[in-house]
């Protein structure tokens, strides 16, 4: 039986795009469903997803895989015969577990902040989100990926950030590249893989929802 | 060479909780050094987790492994000849590891509202507390444990709470039983198993804990 494979996505998520992403990569074939998010999430979605209600949903053979962290790791061991995304070597998989929490922890809800605040608030976002980068490019250091020589897990984790980049920089009024440039230069090495290319949408379509969700919460 | 395990933890942890029963389960030789977390956090600990400052850390032969979640499963793959925690399929895993995030992105924030608000903040949090609770009772069904006949890694990730469950109830002035009766007697299940026996604290110690936490926060 060939696999039947659905996402259940909505374009501007970085969490979807590290799904899409990891199937890219592995070469499996999937239907993309877009959902809407905002107004009116679809039964299947509901259906697949009770717990949290949330896109991305990863549907393998009927059976939903939920959370985007997970579908990564579950793509990894189900097409496990090509491109491993985590290392084998369990102290070095735990460190790409770690810096994948920390990514999850941190980057999402102060990167709101940087269109969703104003004020001293907003300073204090900007400012820990430089701060944020700053403790991933160490990371980095001076590896091509994170994943080292090849583009790996956390690599898939980070990078759907990238592509909101320019909007956290526009509406929070602040410069990611002359501290960041290695996580810049970073970013621009990872869309010059076709999965990143094909997953990441346009920045400037990223500015444009930013500022329809500006408007839907009524942040002037 | 034989193995040097260390573990830095503070006794109240939920978080620590998992990472010894997981030790035990395993039967690993370790050495429990207690931090004090709230005034003086050692140098070995600033050291071994320069990023979030927190407990419980494993250090294995010199080497740190941050964040409970990821502790135990590090621990299930070096030390994986002995009752494994997580299935070996991958769709059970994702199961698991799903579970696991709810119970980490739900029940600490929750329980925390339970002894540090009052009012309608309060009620609200007393009532979300069983409605998460009861969710995970019904995951668990007629099992005896999460992870099927076998107790496994949701189990280790989620017996810490019940340690905690006297002091919620007793400040949050609400009761469990009640509603979820399964999972009270799943909890005490767990608590025959001896690692969990040795790692969770007497819960009138854990009350007493939260009456030093409520006069340390200036909480009525």
């Amino acid at each position: 039986m060939a696999d039947e494979v659905i996402l259940l996505n909505f374009w501007p998520s970085m969490f979807g795009m590290r799904t899409m992403i990891a199937l890219e990569e592995k070469g499996v074939k999937y239907e993309y469903r877009e959902e809407n998010v905002i107004n009116n999430k679809s039964p299947l979605l509901l259906e697949m997803n009770p717990i949290h209600k949330k896109i991305p949903v990863l549907i393998h053979n009927g059976k939903p895989v939920c959370e985007s962290i997970i579908q990564i790791q579950y793509i990894d061991e189900v097409w496990s015969d090509k491109n491993p995304f985590l290392p084998t070597d369990p102290y070095q998989r735990a460190q790409a577990l770690f810096w994948a929490d920390f990514i999850e922890k941190k980057l999402f809800v102060c990167g709101r902040k940087t269109w969703a605040t104003k004020g001293e608030e907003l300073e204090a976002a900007t400012k820990e989100y430089i701060e944020i980068l700053k403790t991933l490019q160490c990371e980095l250091g001076d590896k091509p990926y994170f994943g080292g020589d090849k583009f790996g897990f956390v690599d898939i984790v980070l990078i759907g950030y990238y592509s909101w980049f320019p909007a956290y920089q526009k509406f929070g009024n602040f410069s990611i590249e002359p501290e960041c440039s290695k996580l810049m230069a970073w970013g621009k090495r990872c869309m010059q893989r076709a999965s990143v290319a094909k997953a990441l949408p346009d920045s400037e379509k990223v500015v444009g929802y930013v500022l329809q969700l500006k408007k839907f919460y009524g942040i002037e």
